[in-house]
């Protein structure tokens, strides 16, 4: 199996400056917020965000060209971004663990999870502000939007039985495509790139946000606490329903029952486990995650051939690949 | 004492409608947050900070012109902002109590006040950007990353005798005024007025702002609790050291050696606060507080006379007499 490591080789270098660059930002003045950020990095993220940023940058850019310091700084944006949110979400959510390590509001308290978001969120928009791009700060800022939108509608869909598969892609967009999507656009749009290649981009982003978000959602059913670092099952616990519930609900109409009452009697739990193994939740749920990898492939297509190329496409098969 | 209700008179109809239009727009699909919306709107705030964006624009327009849809969005986010940083600070602060009533973390808990303010600092982070303008752009996301950057300095400066009076102003700055200066600097942007005048409005934003906020430190410490709605010398007690504190400082040394030891031992208080009340603290901070008004009278000098230039001259004396 790919390390990511070994995938995102093309970048390898532009990532670990990223790093260094946003502790950096992030330590120099705060000492707390210094610990809180070694903290973060320290527990490994993967960086898909920026490394997808900087790939498509190198992709397409012309062959030996270096990647401008807008994309460099557009990446750290998206990471930026993502770190706040996740920093708030942990906080909402009181979870304890994250990536197998504890979380920021765990260890340091709600405070500086909260400071430390809101300035990640304050520094990724100056940053924005500054890049001098009318149409990179409205993708960006809708982003902000979407993730806010997601992290309200989540709360509020809850043990929902009535909760469609659509309305499941929609929060999954919010959630964790509209990021990638939007900041996939915005790499065509600073490259200057032509307008069907740019949305091909936004579409390349979207597709890959979905993909990794329905593998995200199986993991939570079929990997132990070990390998995922937060306990299992976590989501259909706090009512979260995921694509494999909502497949699994469409054969097993007892399974709705057990949710409408949350779970709430002794047995519940395991009896809702059991039911969505023996359903093809899982499986079409897998299927789903495919359909989006494959659709997000094709949308490379007119790009011309290219080590960095070659890595997001190998990106789309290590998303799958973490599913066996 | 002319009301200040009275003082926005020409902006009152204006007023109203940003009230409703949050209203609205907060809650048009979330009902949690409706309910966290009427909860700030009924509890009175005196949107100061809309009415002088949308004083300044009607000041700066030809008489009879109407304010436009952007200077009214504008003000909008100036509102939104500041109500999303509110939020923020009184779950960080742990804080009861704001403008008389519950806060809204005291109210609907950690989560709907932390989502209420993301909600918020995102929608008015699209909402600037799709103003279409880059330089108001850059102004507001300056404010957002100077408000990040005074809540994270508040907490690190807790107790800190070395505070110099400058570090107070910039703090002042980074909590209150940024965004008054920059949002009255982009009233002039928007309305093509000439440079020198939206500097001017900067200058009148950032003296307005500064002595609202000493203002507000004197009434920290003359203020019942009834009057101002939250414990008085909460500041002190928490170890955020003021215009009246830092004055004091320099006069009664023992002082220094009550707030260095974070007024743990018994009276150590009460000696405190009479110490500062037998000092030129207050009457000191007055002073610096009056230069600040009427250098923001000053910034105003070039606009012609007519209602709304008359009312943001009387805001300042509004701000004042909130003294006496």
């Amino acid at each position: 199996m790919t390390s990511v490591t070994s995938l995102f080789a093309p970048v390898e270098d532009d990532l670990a400056q990223l790093v260094e660059n946003l502790k950096q930002l992030i330590g120099a003045r705060h000492p707390v917020l210094f610990a809180a950020a070694e903290h973060l990095f320290k527990s490994g993220g993967k960086r898909v965000r920026p490394a997808i940023v900087l790939l498509l940058a190198r992709a397409v850019a012309d062959a030996g060209v270096e990647i401008s310091p807008r994309h460099r700084r557009l990446a750290e944006i998206t990471e930026m971004i993502h770190n706040a949110s996740l920093f708030h979400d942990d906080v909402v959510d009181e979870a304890e663990m994250r990536r197998g390590v504890t979380t920021v509001n765990y260890e340091f308290g709600n405070r500086i999870a909260i400071q430390a978001g809101d300035f990640l969120f304050a520094q990724a928009s100056w940053y924005l502000a500054n890049l001098d791009n009318l149409e990179v700060v409205k993708l960006l800022s809708e982003v902000i939007k979407d993730l806010a939108e997601g992290e309200i509608q989540q709360g509020f869909s809850s043990f929902d039985v009535a909760l469609t598969l659509e309305n499941y892609l929609e929060k999954s967009y919010y959630k964790t495509a509209s990021l990638i999507a939007n900041s996939s656009k915005a790499v065509g749009v600073l490259s200057e790139a032509p307008a069907d290649l740019t949305q091909d981009f936004y579409e390349f982003g979207r597709a890959v946000g979905l993909a990794f978000q329905i593998v995200d959602d199986i993991l939570d059913f079929t990997s132990t606490v070990d390998a995922l670092g937060k306990p299992a099952c976590a989501d259909l616990k706090s009512g979260n329903l995921t694509a494999p519930v909502l497949f699994a609900m469409e054969e097993k109409p007892y399974l709705q029952v057990l949710i409408e009452r949350e779970l709430t009697e002794p047995g519940d739990l395991e009896e809702a486990i059991a039911l969505i193994n023996h359903s093809q939740g899982i499986a079409r749920s897998r299927a789903l995650a495919e359909e989006y990898a494959a659709s997000a492939v094709q949308r490379l297509a007119k790009l011309p051939a290219s080590d960095a190329k070659q890595a997001l496409i190998e990106l789309t098969d290590y998303i799958l690949k973490r599913l066996y």
